[in-house]
C-alpha cells in the first residue's frame, strides 16, 4: 500500500492511528470485493485502477460522517458496518473511475497517476475505458449487495440516488464537461466555483451524506454534515490548485504544474497564490462551524478529516 | 422519429399497433426525463446518443415482459406504470450509452449509427465519453425516482441490481472486453457464446427480467421469462452477424460488413450463413417453448417481439 504523510493536527496521534486503521480495512474490503475473475484481463485493470493508491479522502469522508451521527457510544470507535463499508466503497469508485476516464487521451492525456502509470498506459485505451465503465456499475452494484440492502431496502435506494446524482450530468460528469468547454476561456469566480461543486464537490457532499445516511442521521443532522461537506468540497479544490501550483510531481504522485500547462482557470490563476490559500482556510472555518450543530463528542473525526484536507501537501 | 419497418408476423396488425403505440410512449418519456439543462453541452450529447433513433428492443422486451405477468385483465392492453417506464428507460440509456462508448476511436472507431453521425463525430471524443458516463449514472437515477421508487422500496433494490450486474464486469463490460481480445483470432462456439451471451445476452436478459419484476412476477413467471430471453438473446446476435454479412449499410443505419473488416468472430464466419440462420430459428423455437409455462393469454407481446428480432431486416 502506498504510504502516506500526514500534516499534524489537534489530534495528530489519534488520527494517525484511526486513518491507518480505516485504510487497512478499507483496501482489505475493497481487494475482497472488485472482481477477480472477470474476462480478458477487465478485473486486472479495474483493481489496478482502484488498489494500492489514492489518498481515500472519499471513503474517509463516509466513515466519518458515519462515526459522526450513528447511535452508539460515544466514547469508542465504533465498528463500521456491512452497509458503510459498501457506501464508502461504492463513491470511491465512483472516483476511481471518473480518474480512469479522465486520464484517457481524449481528455487530460495524462500518464502518471497515483504515483503509477495511468490504466489506458498500462492496459491499452480500450480495456480503460472498459474498466471505468465497469467500475461505475459496480459501485452501484455494491449498494444493494444483500443482506443489508434486503433488509433495509429505503436506505439502499437513497444511496443510489444519492450517488447517482453525484456522479451524473449535474454533477461530476457535467462539471467535467464545464472543465473541457474552459480551457483557454476566462471565466470568472462564480463560474469556476459552479465548475468545482459539481466536478468534484458533488462527490465529496455524497461521500459525507451517504456515511450520514448509513448512519441513520436525522434531517438536521443531515444537513450538518451536508454544510461542513459543501465547504470541504470547495476547500478541498482550492488546496488542489494551489498543490497544482507549487507541488512537484513525484510528492503529488501525479503531473504537477497541468493545470497552467493547459491553460485552465483555476482559484491560484484567478485569485492568485495568497488569496487562493486564505480562502481555502475561510472555507475550513465555514466547515468546521457547520458542525457546532452535531454533538461534541462526535464529530472529531470529521473535525480531523477537514485539517488533513486543508494541511495536505498531496 | 425514425420509421421502423416491421418484417410480417402472424399478428402484424395487432403487434404494429402496440409497437408504434409503445414506441410514441416511451419516446416521449425519455425525452421528457433526459436532462434538458445539464452543462456545457453534455445534455444535447445525451440526447442526441438517445432520442431519435434506434429499435428500442430492450424497452419494447421489458414491456412486453411486464405485460405477459402483471395481474389484471387478460383482454385489454394494460397502461404501463411508471415502475414499468422507468426500468424500460433505463435499459435503454445502458445501451445506448454502450453504443456511443463503443464506437469511440479507441474501441470500434465507427462514424455511423442509428443512420446518423456517432456522438463522438458530432460532439468530440470527450464529449462523448462524459455523455455515456453521464447515461449510466441516470439509468440508476431513474430506477431509485420517487415517488415509486420510495413506496416499493425493495422492487427499485432488485432493479438497480439486476441492471449493474448486466452492465457490469461478468455482464457487459466484460463481453466487451472478451470482444476486443478476440480480434483476429480463432475462437470456438462456446467461447463465441460465451461472449455475447456476456456482451448483448446480459442486458436483453436484464430487459425481460426488470419488466417481470416491475409487474410483479413470481419466482417460476420470472424464471419462465428468463429462459425466454436467453435464447432470445443468443438468437438477436446470430442474426445480428447475419444481418452484418448481408445487409447494406442504409437499412442497417450503421456500417455493414464490419465484423468481417474488423476480422472479429462471428456467428457466420464460424458456421456459414445457412447454419448461422438455422441456429437463429432454433433458439426461436426453444425461446417460445420456454413461454409455455406462462398464461398463454398473457405472451402474445413476448411471441411477437421472437418472431421480430428473428425477421427483423436492421
Amino acid at each position: 500500500m502506498t504510504m502516506i504523510r500526514f500534516a499534524p493536527t489537534g489530534t495528530a496521534l489519534a488520527w494517525d492511528d484511526w486513518v491507518a486503521q480505516r485504510l487497512r480495512q478499507m483496501e482489505a474490503w475493497l481487494a475482497a470485493h472488485l472482481p477477480a475473475d472477470a474476462p480478458a484481463g477487465l478485473a486486472q485493470a479495474m483493481r489496478y485502477a482502484v488498489l494500492d493508491g489514492g489518498k481515500r479522502l472519499r471513503p474517509l469522508l463516509a466513515l466519518a460522517a458515519w462515526e459522526a451521527v450513528v447511535p452508539g457510544d460515544e466514547q469508542a470507535d465504533p465498528e463500521p458496518t456491512d452497509v458503510v463499508w459498501a457506501a464508502a466503497g461504492a463513491v470511491e469508485l465512483i472516483h476511481a473511475y471518473s480518474l480512469v476516464h479522465d486520464d484517457l487521451p481524449c481528455m487530460d492525456n495524462d500518464v502518471l497517476r497515483r504515483g503509477k502509470p495511468t490504466v489506458h498506459v498500462r492496459f491499452g485505451q480500450a480495456q480503460a475505458l472498459l474498466a471505468g465503465d465497469a467500475l461505475q456499475a459496480l459501485a452501484f452494484e455494491w449498494l444493494t449487495a444483500p443482506p443489508w440492502a434486503a433488509q433495509r431496502p429505503a436506505l439502499a435506494v437513497a444511496l443510489v440516488r444519492e450517488l447517482a446524482q453525484a456522479a451524473g450530468a449535474h454533477g461530476m460528469a457535467g462539471g467535467q464537461a464545464i472543465d473541457l468547454a474552459c480551457v483557454g476561456r476566462r471565466i470568472d469566480r462564480a463560474a469556476l466555483e459552479d465548475m468545482h461543486r459539481r466536478k468534484t464537490g458533488a462527490l465529496l457532499l455524497a461521500s459525507a451524506r451517504m456515511g450520514a445516511l448509513a448512519g441513520q442521521a436525522d434531517s438536521a443532522a443531515l444537513e450538518a454534515v451536508s454544510a461542513y461537506a459543501r465547504a470541504l468540497g470547495l476547500a478541498f479544490q482550492i488546496v488542489d490548485d494551489v498543490l497544482d501550483a507549487t507541488g512537484d510531481t513525484q510528492a503529488l504522485g501525479k503531473t504537477a504544474g497541468k493545470d497552467a500547462a493547459a491553460d485552465k482557470p483555476t482559484y491560484v490563476s484567478l485569485l492568485g497564490l495568497e488569496a487562493a490559500r486564505a480562502c481555502a482556510e475561510a472555507q475550513l472555518e465555514q466547515a468546521l462551524a457547520a458542525l457546532q450543530a452535531l454533538p461534541a463528542a462526535r464529530v472529531q473525526r470529521l473535525v480531523d478529516v477537514a485539517h488533513w484536507v486543508i494541511r495536505r501537501r498531496h
